[in-house]
This record gives C-alpha cells, sequence and structure tokens, in this order.
C-alpha cells in the first residue's frame, strides 16, 4: 500500500525557532536530556505504553526536503545557515523506552531522548503526540478487557476516531491494550490485525423485508451468518427472523453463527434473545453486543446477568470519550558539559509539578512467589542500587510491610531502543506486544485495576535521586541558581 | 512534500462484507440514497460544517490496487469476481453537501451520497470519520472565538491530539471555526495557516539563568521578542527579568513583543504582570496566556478582567475534550427504482432516533431587515415549497410570531459536489472559508451561541416531508411493510 508522507514538520513552531536560537548560540552540539513521562490522574492509575515503535519511526526518517525548507524559509525567521543545517540533519542521539505493552505509572520516565538539543527539540512534539495518543487508547483498552472478563472484545470506533490516523493507529493501541480483533480494514493490513464485522442496518432496509436480507446474509455467508436483529423489532421482528433463517440453514446441514443487538436495552434484550435461541435449539449461537459501551457499561451488563459472547466497542474506546488526551510530558531532565551529567529540575508552586532531575532509569520488583508486581523505584543511571538491602514494599491487601529483596526479583524496564541515531532494538510483532501487555498486565494485583477506588500503585525513588531532588529544592529555596 | 496514502481500505469490514452481499445478490447497479447528520446533543447546540474537502479526495481517489486486493483475499471471505470488481471500482456517484464553514444543526442532511448503494455503503465510514472529526473540532473551535470575543486565538494541541491526523486535520477544523494561528508547522505548510509559536520552559533551563535565556531570545528574535516568564517563578522572577531585557532592547531602538504565562491563576498572575509591565513603560507589550483553556476558562478569565490580548489553546480544542466524538450518522433515505425515488425510513423506539426518509435538502431563512438566521427548514428535493404562504417562524427574543416570507430571504444550503463521478465544486481556500466560517456564525443570535442554556434553533420539516414521515410511519404502525 502507498504510505509515504514526510512527517517532519509535524511539530510545534517553538521548538524550530528554538533550534534556529540554539544553532545561533552555538549550542547546538550541547548534549540535553529529556523524559517523556505522564502526570497523576484520577482516570488513569495504569497505562499501558503504546506507540514507541512509530514514534521512533518519525525519528529515524527525519528529513528535511526542499519543500520543506522553502516553507520554513517564506516564514522570514530562520536564519539561512540555520535552513542549510537543517537540509543535512539526522537524528544522532539515543532512546531508552520501555517496550510497547508494559504498564506503566505517573511520573514514570517511560521514553527518554538523550541527543544535541537542537534534535531533542525538534522531536519532542512528534514524540508526545504519538505515544500519548496510542498509550491513551491502549490504556482504556485495558480497562475494557478488565471489565469483560476474557470475552471477545472487538474495535469498532474508526468512523468516530479523530480523523484517519486515530482510526489506524487507535485499532492497533486497542489491541495492544486488550482488544481481539478491529472493524478497521486499513489498519487489519497495515498491523495484520483481524478483522470483524459482518453487517449494517442499511443491508436490511435494502431488501423488502427483514427475513428476506437475513436469507440473503446466510446465502452469500453460509459459515458465518451473524445477522443484526434491531433494525425493526429486536424481540417481535428480529430474532423470530433470525430464528426462521437458522431453521432454513439447519435443514440444509449448516450452522449459524449468532445475531447482533446494536441498541436498546441490551441487558434485557440479550436475556430474552438469549432464551430465545436457547428454546428453538440454538445455544451455541453467539450474542453480540455494541452500541455506545465503555468499560463501566460492559461491567455493569455483566453485573445484570446479559447474555453478551462479544463486545463490539466504538465511540469511548477510539476516542477514551472520558478522558481523551494523557497529558503526557516531555522535560528537560539533564544537560552534558564535557561529559558530565548536569540535573535539571522544573519546580512550579504545584508541587506535583516539580520533575525528576537527572538521567534515570526504572525498576520493576516482582514478589518471587506469587509473580506479581510490588512497587516500581525510579533511580539514576549508573546508581548502584543496594537491592539486597531491607526496603519498605506496598501490598496492596497487606498494606505496608518491610521486607528485604531476597523473595523479590528486580527488572529494569527501560531498554535502549537507539543508539548514536542507530536502531539497537528489534520492534516485536504486534501479536508479540499484545501477547507481552496481556502477560504484564496480568502481573498486577485486581485490586490496583478495579475501576472503582483502586489502590494507588507504589513508584518510589531511590535514594540517590531522592538526595538529588532534595539538595536542588534546597539549592532554590536558598535562592541559589542551579 | 511527500503526503501519499491509499485510504481506499480505511473501512469497516461491514461495508465490504455488504458490497460483496450486494455483488453476488445481483444489487451492485441499484441506486441508494445516504444522509449523514448529526443527533441533538445538549454539548452541541449548533455546528460548524468542516472536512468536505478531505472527504470527496477520499471519493474520488478510491482506488483498490493490488495489494488491496491481495489482502481482501487473503480473508478468505470474499468471492473472486467480486474481488475483480473492485480492482476497477471508481466513485460514479453524486454528492450534495454544505460548504465547509457552514453552520448546522442535528438532523440536517448536510451531506447526501447519491450512488450505486455498493459505492455508497464503501464510502460511509470514511466520510463519516472525516466529517465527525473536523466538524467537531470547527465547532469546538467556534464556541472557544464566541467567548474569546474577538481576541487572538492561537491552536497549540498538536502533542495532545489523538495521532498525527487529528494535529493536522484538528489545526485545519480549528482555523474554519475560529483559530487565527496554529503551532503546527506541517498543518501550516499544507493549509497556508499562519504558524504561531516561540520557546518553552525547557529553552529557559538550558541557560544558566533566566535572564541569559531572555537575552539570548532576543537576540535572535529582536523583532517578534516574545518572553516565557513562568519557569521558575512568574512574578518575582519571569516579568522583571523580562523587563530588564525589554529595557535593554529599548536602549537598543527595539521594540520588544511581550510576554506569555503557561500555568499558574492565569487572573491574578496577568493583572500584576500587565500592571508590572505598564508601570515600565511597555503598555504595547502583549500578554499571551496559555495553559488547559477551553471557551469557559476563556470566559471566566475575561469576566475575571484578566489581562490577556492572545489565547494559546490546546488539549481541550484540538481532542474536544468535554465531547470527544460528534455522533454523525450515515442512513440510508431512499433506493431507486426504475428512476422512481422510494423513500426509507429508519424506526426506533427512541422517537429521536427515526430518520427522514427521501431524498431530501434543506433552506434557511433569514430575516431580511437584521441579516439574521431565523429557521432552517428540510425538504424533499424536488418538492415545491411556497416561501410566500404563513409560517410559523422562530425568534430567540419574540418567541414564536406568524409571518409571511416577505420580509425573510431564503438560501439552499448543499451544493452540488460531485456529479456521475465528477467533481463540479471548486473548493474554496482555507481562507475562505474561515472567513465565510465567521460570516455565517455571525449570522446567528448570541442567544443560539451562548454558552449556557442556549436557545434551541428551529430546524422544521417542509409539508411535503412531514407528510411523507407520518404516512411511513402510520403503514409501520399498522403493521405494514415499506
Amino acid at each position: 500500500m502507498k504510505n509515504e508522507r514526510n512527517l517532519t514538520l509535524l511539530t510545534d513552531l517553538y521548538e524550530l525557532t528554538m533550534m534556529n536560537g540554539y544553532f545561533l548560540e552555538g549550542k547546538q552540539d550541547e548534549i540535553a536530556v529529556f523524559d517523556v513521562f505522564f502526570r497523576q490522574n484520577e482516570l488513569i492509575t495504569y497505562s499501558v505504553a503504546a506507540g514507541l515503535e512509530q514514534a521512533v519511526d518519525y525519528v529515524l526518517n527525519l528529513s528535511f526536503g526542499e519543500e520543506e525548507i522553502a516553507y520554513l524559509k517564506s516564514l522570514g525567521i530562520f536564519d539561512e545557515g540555520f535552513l542549510r543545517y537543517l537540509s543535512g540533519l539526522k537524528f544522532t542521539g539515543d532512546i531508552y523506552s520501555v517496550p510497547e505493552g508494559t504498564v506503566v505509572f505517573p511520573k514514570e520516565p517511560i521514553l527518554t531522548v538523550r541527543a544535541p538539543v537542537i534534535q531533542a527539540q525538534l522531536v519532542e512534539t512528534a514524540i508526545l503526540n504519538i505515544i500519548n495518543h496510542q498509550t491513551l487508547i491502549a490504556s482504556k483498552a485495558a480497562k475494557i478487557r478488565y471489565a469483560a472478563k476474557g470475552d471477545n472484545v472487538m474495535e469498532f470506533g474508526l468512523r468516530r476516531a479523530q480523523g484517519p490516523d486515530a482510526g489506524i493507529y487507535g485499532a492497533r493501541a486497542a489491541v495492544i491494550g486488550g482488544c481481539n480483533s478491529t472493524s478497521n480494514v486499513l489498519a487489519g493490513q497495515m498491523f495484520g490485525i483481524p478483522v470483524s464485522g459482518t453487517h449494517a442496518h442499511s443491508w436490511v432496509m435494502n431488501f423488502p423485508s427483514e427475513i428476506e436480507a437475513f436469507r440473503a446474509y446466510a446465502r452469500v455467508y453460509p459459515k458465518g451468518t451473524l445477522l443484526l436483529v434491531d433494525t425493526y423489532d429486536t424481540l417481535r421482528s428480529g430474532v423470530p427472523n433470525a430464528i426462521k433463517v437458522f431453521d432454513e440453514m439447519r435443514a440444509e446441514g449448516k450452522k449459524p453463527l449468532g445475531i447482533r443487538i446494536d441498541s436498546g436495552d441490551l441487558a434485557y434484550l440479550t436475556k430474552r434473545a438469549r432464551q430465545m435461541l436457547d428454546d428453538a435449539g440454538y445455544p451455541d449461537a453467539i450474542i453480540c453486543a455494541s452500541g455506545d459501551l465503555d468499560e463501566r457499561l460492559v461491567q455493569s451488563l455483566k453485573l445484570q446477568g446479559a447474555k453478551i459472547d462479544s463486545w463490539g466497542i466504538g465511540t469511548k474506546l477510539i476516542t477514551s470519550a472520558d478522558m481523551p488526551a494523557l497529558g503526557g510530558v516531555y522535560k528537560l531532565a539533564a544537560v552534558e558539559e564535557n561529559g558530565k551529567t548536569i540535573p535539571k529540575i522544573k519546580v512550579s508552586d504545584n508541587s506535583a509539578k516539580i520533575t525528576n532531575p537527572g538521567f534515570k532509569t526504572f525498576y520493576r520488583i516482582y514478589d518471587k512467589a506469587t509473580g506479581k508486581a510490588e512497587a516500581d523505584l525510579v533511580a539514576l543511571r549508573g546508581e548502584k542500587i543496594d537491592f539486597g538491602a531491607p526496603l519498605t514494599l506496598y501490598h496492596p491487601v497487606e498494606r505496608w510491610k518491610k521486607t528485604t529483596f531476597e523473595n523479590y526479583e528486580v527488572r529494569e524496564l527501560p531498554v535502549t531502543v537507539v543508539k548514536d541515531g542507530e536502531r539497537v532494538y528489534d520492534f516485536p510483532s504486534l501479536k508479540e506486544i499484545a501477547s507481552y501487555a496481556r502477560r504484564e498486565t496480568d502481573t498486577f494485583w485486581d485490586e490496583y485495576k478495579r475501576l472503582d477506588q483502586p489502590h494507588i500503585y507504589k513508584v518510589d525513588l531511590s535514594d540517590g535521586l531522592y538526595a538529588l531532588k532534595a539538595e536542588m529544592l534546597e539549592t532554590i529555596r536558598k535562592g541559589g541558581s542551579l
């Protein structure tokens, strides 16, 4: 498929004005370290990282062609030398990131860019755009998967997505987070996602009667006869007509697949429809439900005993309707001078917005006995951490307890993805990512994942990072400069 | 710029399964008429239509290439003859639509496709995706423009947009609805939108001190020195340092542009900063504000007397955060048999979801004296409407009143955009669209546009459409088939 776009200019103007400034101030080769992280938010207590592959594609394919340079020149604010410099610009830095599908928490440096400041600044906007979007949708899908408790979940939102990419990469992210398939054919083609879908109300309305429409569908798809039964009247017309056609199929030795209901009271209708199908001898016929569903409605329908085997989730997943932006940020954590790392901190009168300084990584600590994640630790890169020393860990049921590390496994989550401008990491297939995400999500107690009042997972700072941050804040308090 | 994608498969699988079914049932040449419309929603009392150019581009560039056909074949559900048929498929139908920038209301057929059913079905998903997204963002921008009362409004949301397209086409839509510029350089290049942006906190943190960062910025941009003053402490450090640099510039005969504040209490900070700038002799220095703003915060800040000249609106505009999907639908309105139009209706036990049948258009009625829009009338195409007859019109202040049409002008809003697969409409430039949208929006009384408890604009059905709908519903009530 043709899918070529030069997205180099997918950036905020201020990145380019700053780059021009760094160039003119002779700072273009200074190394800077930027972290991507999310802030605490009541609606996102845990997230599933996604979008790394597309973000890295953007960074490694940066290219200012003639048209881009001509456009920038036309703005009349850039130095000629800077524009010449841009025309040869490639990314030569490093990127560290958690693998896609990793469960991540607020304030963790899920992606770190270490590069000449002029490059690190350029890539900020696109990295945030891509990671914010895909992580948002993957996280929403994870919540829906949690509520659906193992049922089949289909992503149906393309028509309500915020433009083509939101549909395409939203479907990719939904599969990472927990969906089994998508209705989006282009996403199916691009990423090998299973595609699903049967027919719409318009199919039924395009035939002289509902039963003729159903018969035609059964003729065309004898192996996948799934009939939408709510065009006219679900229980008085749709389900009885579907059963009539199923009977005709059975008489010919064919096995129908089931029905879909897209409107009305899904609890009531699916229970009644299940009974009607069972009574007619179709206990294996599945019932798919769709129509403005999200994780809360799925949970409510299951609590009400709705008879739904397969869930089609549209608008509220593909837009993450209750929180349509994740608010990930990209903050300067350090600069390097003569090979020495100088940590940087951004303070704020809102203490939740104070950043963690320094070139960092983070660790996840697992209980060997249960295999469950117990806490994360954000630390400075190169910091020696005594994982054998007694540490305070959080357990959602037993609450605070002192323990040593001998019963725990420690894993460093970020990996090196790009080194000196070269990719040094093989991107897994989407199937592998989705499977990793499910395993990762399952290492967290349900207490962290429940929809109401979840426990807040503990993310701690290492001794070295804590001391550095305290020292820098103290210097600022005393009126000093950093 | 390279910007080539084959988006043909940007469709839901069920469109293709239905198409395959219509093909096998010999129905591929039957003509169907589908309407795009929005349903009533408390958060969108009026919308600004956008996305037509991209939707039509999709339709007229449909092309199933070898890779697309091979992928569809691999799914194992499509007829070989159908796949051959697809490989030569072009859109041969008609599209009617309101011009972009038109103010539209729920239930109005803002875009109508009349085409062989197999084509009309294919294009449903992408048309909805594109029109839903851009109309959503244009409508949100119109609300922000209303609240900003003529101030400069800048679209700043790219990093929080739902993927690259959401940023790119969202910026386009935001300009249609009411923004004056965007931070998105690619959108600037693609659509000729003015771009805006200066520097981030990281610029300040990348210099030894705030004042050195400000001095460097003033050196690089002596004609556009706009300084971000909230990196450390807005009133104690940022504004005083900015004034110091402005004084240095003044000594050299240069004129500074102003400051930007991106956090904290914008009402308090901007009033204090304004006073400090005025006292220092910079009454012309502008104050830009940004940081999680939307139309309600803009309105609130203006009510509080905040001193803000220019508004940067990010996340909440580019995602339409309080309502991230418009919910536009594409519903079968008619089919044609032997050249005769057979109207179709979709009923529901929710009466708000019953569709308007038939091949339709709609009219807007303007008061000649005031130039204001008074009501819209949805009618059947070809229906003779006696615009001289007394009609009941709604006036937001005078309430219901009887009047005749002699004091009114009537305009049919949809135009013919595509006829027999050929474009017969020249797309205006984005500048023309934005200017048209502003004129259109200004033809509505503020009573319809206010943020709280707006009057609901009257959209009526013509006598012919009303009679047809009543007759069809009566037939269904009596148990008849349509």
